[in-house]
């Protein structure tokens, strides 16, 4: 049974329908069972986070967090190279996102805007086999540049203790501290704060279902500020009859490692393309077997070769899709580019593998799934900065507007006071 | 009872906490009423909208939709003058606020940001005493100007029809159509879709508990985007010896008049300033007893009068407030704005009244409320834009980068497929 190959048109709903759901968790169960640890942690504070991780984790801690100065680490030369060379990237792509101050005259008042950073960040980093060095740079970074001044890494503690990349990069990146319980235990104490851990206004960063659910609630109840919710990773490739079908295939198993509800989806006119790119996963699966199971879920049940009739069509699709990643691997990757309207991050031509960006270019990782992108945008400068709006009106300007302000307040019953705010200033009033 | 004067410093914890609570309204007992509304209007449609739009506001529709475009309207020369200037200064600028795609080559590849609009909108327009005409331009000319094609007007309907103004506003800003449908399930229709009213991505603009409760849990089940919560209306005003008491005074009761959980919070140095405030507030009530019991509640109950020992440490308590209004009335306003970190929007100078941003000066009045101005920002053009980041890599970055890549996929155990994905597009493995 190989990844099938669908032909269709716009008009294939039976086909295409289920690939727009949208894979977004049900997190109901999961904030069942967390809305007493958040209410524990709220009341009973540390106390709550030590019984809360003996229990969950089987760890009894001696202390909640770590000063990452205080540790000793010892990482080889090529890790630290490797790390550095993706943090100047990171940091030379995300410091063009800076904004300034601004304002402009208009209708003879001064209006602008000033750019400030939220106050304090927490990011969650995940343990065991889902430790990925890699986001601790995505998700503080843009951070970093946006000026935050408060910054904490949360993870679950291990048995081993906290793997020493963890805290080589909360040294070269000057967290403050790490926080080291994980779960919906490490999400409330963050945004309730604690004798030990202080309070955090936003926090970012995938983790699992209990973990999602806190954040999730914890938004909602207006306590903290949260990303967009992360869910199983996705690529969409558009191709055409040039592109090369192993890289490709490459490509699609590259989502599939991240787990069995990962999905890769290749669009394309060129049905001979389609054929060899199927050949090419089929291969694939046999030379590299690791992880077998998973990455044949993913291939064969969550993911699909679509060949449409024209590329309009395969740009149609990628646009209902609105994929986490987007290859465009064609001879017109420009034109197609200028008619995507909704992707997390675009990855153009034969060189631009997804995990070039996942790694080393420099471009964000943390990025909207399960459709998101028709709304939401990848992590960056803007998502820890805020728009002070400000203004400067003249005395002439205000003599000028009042009669506006005066017909306006008074059509909405507002005339008594918003008007008389304006009216007392006036010439006539002085 | 006139107003308290709080003589303070910043240990006096007792007297600042209960305005540091951010008054986010508790939506758990609204959100149990909507669901299953929200489950009603998901599988019945339409049929639904008519029933619950019957029993809740005591209309028999008979159609859910208008198009203003088909409706004769007859405002007078004086109103229409008076929203088009206001439109105008919007307009002018949320210009400002487009923004431009743009790539910059970064270790040999080049990486960018394009700017694209959410796909569709609906704005919320509260109906009855609560309609404000100018918030229909606030949430509707962002939208515009960020290029989003599909928007909706989602209104309560009236006994005596959708008034006037509103169908005015929907034809000058050429929206698709107003949906005669609120609370809850006029949010639902538009979160869901149903036979009459199209889907849209993302609701904006306040409305009662259910209406904020249905955005709330629809935007947390990942089906639409909202705009930052909205809660009771507030300002805050840092004035020295030399600001007009009276203006002042005008400013607070402007707030107070929303409704009587709005606050009016003065910040000064200056005892002589603090106690004629006191005074202008007792006579002005007086003077102007419209909703008297509301102001009397807003202004006695839920604000302030703070005389701080200095400026910083006025300063301070605006930023630990972090107001939705920001007024700045000093001899020293652009020093002291320079240090403001959280408010909404920002008021300098004397004739700078907060009605001048709520009706005409081209801010946006759509703000953060309830301290959400720490982590939020106001409405805006990139409240409706995404971030779309692009890359393409070169054939040699890809070789040059490829062993960092190596290193990073193994030491997270994605070695297999992300590294391979790199590794086969290198010279030697072509």
């Amino acid at each position: 049974m190989p990844i099938p190959i669908l032909y269709c048109d716009r008009s294939s709903k039976e086909l295409t329908s289920r690939f727009l759901q949208g894979a977004r968790e049900d997190l109901t169960t999961a904030t069942n069972r967390i809305l007493p640890i958040l209410e524990a942690v709220r009341t009973k504070g540390d106390s709550a986070l030590y019984s809360y991780t003996e229990t969950f984790d089987g760890i009894k801690l001696k202390g909640l967090t770590i000063d990452p100065k205080s540790i000793k680490t010892n990482i080889d030369l090529k890790t630290k190279e490797a790390f550095l060379r993706a943090k100047a990237n990171i940091e030379a792509f995300h410091n063009e996102q800076k904004r300034e101050t601004w304002s402009k005259v208009i209708d003879g008042n001064r209006l602008g805007v000033k750019y400030t950073p939220i106050p304090s960040l927490a990011v969650y980093a995940p343990g065991g086999k889902a430790l990925y060095p890699s986001s601790v740079l995505m998700g503080i970074i843009p951070a970093k540049i946006a000026g935050v001044p408060r910054i904490q890494l949360i993870t679950p503690p291990q048995k081993e203790g906290i793997p020493e990349i963890l805290i080589w990069l909360a040294q070269i990146l000057e967290i403050d501290r790490i926080v080291t319980v994980g779960g919906a235990q490490g999400i409330a104490a963050c945004a309730y704060g604690t004798e030990s851990v202080p309070k955090s206004e936003f926090i970012v960063g995938p983790g699992n279902a209990y973990v999602a659910a806190a954040k999730s609630y914890l938004s909602g109840q207006g306590l903290i500020g949260i990303d967009s919710p992360a869910g199983p990773s996705e690529v969409c490739i558009i191709a055409d009859r040039e592109a090369n079908p192993k890289w490709i295939a490459c490509d699609m198993l590259s989502q599939a490692e991240h787990g069995e509800d990962s999905s890769a989806i290749l669009l394309t006119t060129d049905e001979t393309l389609a054929k060899r790119v199927q050949e090419e996963l089929e291969i694939a699966l046999i030379e590299r077997p690791k992880r077998l199971e998973m990455k044949r879920k993913a291939i064969y049940e969550n993911s699909g070769i679509f060949v449409f009739p024209s590329m309009e069509d395969c740009i149609w699709f990628s646009n209902e899709l609105a994929p986490e990643h987007l290859e465009i691997q064609t001879q017109n990757n420009e034109a197609i580019f200028s008619k995507i309207e909704h992707a997390g991050s675009v990855f153009l031509g034969p060189y631009s593998p997804v995990a070039m960006g996942d790694y080393i270019s420099g471009t964000n990782h943390i990025l909207p799934t399960a459709r998101g992108s028709r709304i939401y945008s990848s992590l960056g400068v803007d998502t820890f900065l805020k728009r002070v709006t400000f203004q400067e009106v003249t005395k002439e300007s205000l003599e000028t507007l009042y009669p506006f302000v005066k017909l306006m307040s008074e059509l909405e019953g507002l005339d008594e006071e918003h008007g008389t705010s304006v009216k007392v200033r006036t010439k006539d009033h002085q």
